[in-house]
């Protein structure tokens, strides 16, 4: 045996498990964060603009520190105190970034799951880049819901303060003619191997041809794809799934909902094959210490691109129209990922969102096809 | 967040893991196996050729059936009862494949981990395929010897029989050449990131410039390499650094060994910056019950390629022709990977063997520049 992919993982463990926290044990994997100016930006903004109200003489707690960036911004912006936790092995380098900034007796670093840690008081604000794709992919907003319910003051401040998660309908007319085409010729090499196998050692491979098809449609159309969506491929205004204030949401407002979601009906001669999905979240601060100037980081595809790009679920049959119901559940076997449901009547399709990097480019190129025709 | 690559793993559970297994989970992930000719003619001329001496009328295990394919070789070479054990969800399929060969009265499908298999009787035979890159990686064979121990009869026969790890020098100036160039590109990058994270935010991120060109060192020169090593690379013959009968061998002969090698000096304008390993299996049968005739899958450079490839552990410096003392174990965090050492007197090196995929298309590169050369 040797495998010809890479691994999945399963766990049903309830603290954030040695398989995800590996997804950033290394200074490598937070490059694509760090060069996300987007990203930076948003938080760098939203901390340095509102230093004076939520920063100055405060407590602070850095939840999922990474490499600190968070932590020593908060520093700079007059923190009194500042807990970066952190349990991958990137904590290593923390204290080496709070020393190279002379912060060294502001931040205390604390390399334990944040599930774990003991502080010495209450903290007034909490700060954590949290969000994955499809906002809640990676579920670390859990931890960050549970270090507030035990480590923030009352009336205590989240940065960011408010997220939203946003669907609309796209026409992908390319994407899913290429998707097929691959299909089609995986199932030519599998005929072709099927045939092979017969003839050499009367082996009826034939036997599995319609499950290897099902395992091929399923990947296609029942994982999520992740690359950056043209916003020219937009048929209709998002509609908003879910929206949150995070000093007040539970677990369950997160991860255990459906909703319903009407968009206008597709032109006959341009039918809707995908749903897009992004987030947007804020940083305006809580009913009782609203921020000074409130900043947003805004993942849309009108949007300046982020390392976040968009979701897409790529359909089976095109949107007719009708009402759709949009589901969405932790994965029940590891649950860093999320299952998400759109059904309509009796028709519903179901995805996984998952740390699995697919599309991209497919999407652009799309957009550029499209774009050189309305040009001809 | 988001990532920006695969997850690794990490486990110490005992039994084969629901990572491990999910890495054969589709009949995707066989197709790589099923495809490798080398492979599968072996284990088919193996049985049909043996059919009479070792299957006909027996009771046969095959552990890890994956799509069934040695149980039903096995069946068709006249077993009484064969056991087709696969724990991964790629079991569903093997019943199928059991009936549409007309082989139900004589399988039997147990979708479990063999070592909780619960059988109704000893068995004469036990089938698999368990090898792994360097032989050992995925420490498959762990499960292997454990039923062997359990429900092989006194005397019963081992397919394969017999199985070698071997190794030997190789040069790769253009393959060293190539990551050295792909370092200084990546510390680059990362110098332009450090400036524009310190002009707009006065972020010190060069302080980690250490510790991330230290990553990169370590991904190039303590990770192995797998891919297809011409054999016109090779320095010298291989030294052979384990020999194991299958029906005698312990765990700890095949995970718990050092052993010294030495090879020919290298000439001193052809410095040698690799060491090359891979295995070779034989199917002899055992020592009481040979087989009619011996039949082996090699998985050198000399042979016809195998899906296995060969694993190359670069070097950061070449050697020198001294004794060389190579010390395998499994890792301590996922037992299905591995850590190899080389020493020779003071120096040494440390590599992972797993299953991250690298390598392949750079040896043929080199190969071929080497042979441009010399052709001009």
């Amino acid at each position: 045996m040797a495998p010809s992919k890479s691994p999945g993982a399963s766990s049903d463990r309830p603290l954030p498990t040695d398989t995800y926290l590996s997804e950033y044990s290394k200074i490598f994997d937070h490059i694509g964060m760090l060069e996300d100016m987007q990203r930076m930006a948003a938080y760098h903004d939203a901390i340095k603009r509102n230093a004076a109200v939520h920063f100055k003489g405060k407590v602070v707690l850095d939840v999922g520190s990474g490499t600190g960036v968070l932590a020593i911004w908060a520093a700079q912006a007059g923190a009194r105190r500042v807990y970066a936790v952190e349990a991958s092995g990137v904590g290593a380098h923390i204290q080496t970034m709070v020393e190279a900034h002379g912060l060294a007796d502001t931040v205390t670093v604390l390399r334990e799951r944040v599930e774990q840690v003991e502080l010495a008081e209450q903290v007034d604000v909490i700060v954590s880049e949290w969000m994955g794709y499809f906002l809640l992919r990676e579920s670390m907003v859990e931890s960050v819901l549970l270090a507030r319910d035990r480590w923030l003051k009352p009336g205590g401040v989240m940065y960011p303060s408010h997220a939203r998660l946003l669907l609309a309908p796209s026409a992908l007319p390319r994407f899913l003619l290429r998707r097929r085409e691959e299909i089609a010729s995986s199932m030519h090499a599998w005929e072709q191997l099927a045939a092979e196998l017969r003839s050499k050692y009367s082996l009826r491979l034939d036997a599995l041809q319609a499950a290897y098809e099902r395992e091929h449609h399923e990947y296609a159309f029942s994982e999520a794809w992740q690359g950056i969506l043209p916003a020219s491929l937009l048929r209709d205004e998002p509609q908003v799934l879910l929206e949150a204030d995070m000093h007040s949401v539970t677990h369950a407002q997160f991860f255990d909902w459906q909703t319903e979601v009407q968009f206008a009906p597709p032109h006959a001669d341009e039918p809707q094959h995908g749903l897009c999905g992004w987030f947007d979240v804020r940083f305006c601060g809580s009913e009782s210490q609203p921020a000074h100037e409130c900043v947003e980081l805004d993942t849309s595809p009108e949007a300046p691109p982020t390392h976040w790009a968009q979701t897409t679920l790529l359909l089976e049959r095109p949107l007719d129209g009708s009402p759709l119901v949009v589901a969405l559940a932790q994965n029940s076997g590891f649950h860093h990922d999320l299952n998400v449901t759109v059904s309509s009547g009796a028709w519903s399709a179901s995805y996984a969102v998952t740390a699995d990097f697919r599309g991209g480019e497919d999407f652009l190129e799309d957009a550029e096809a499209e774009e050189g025709e309305e040009g001809a």
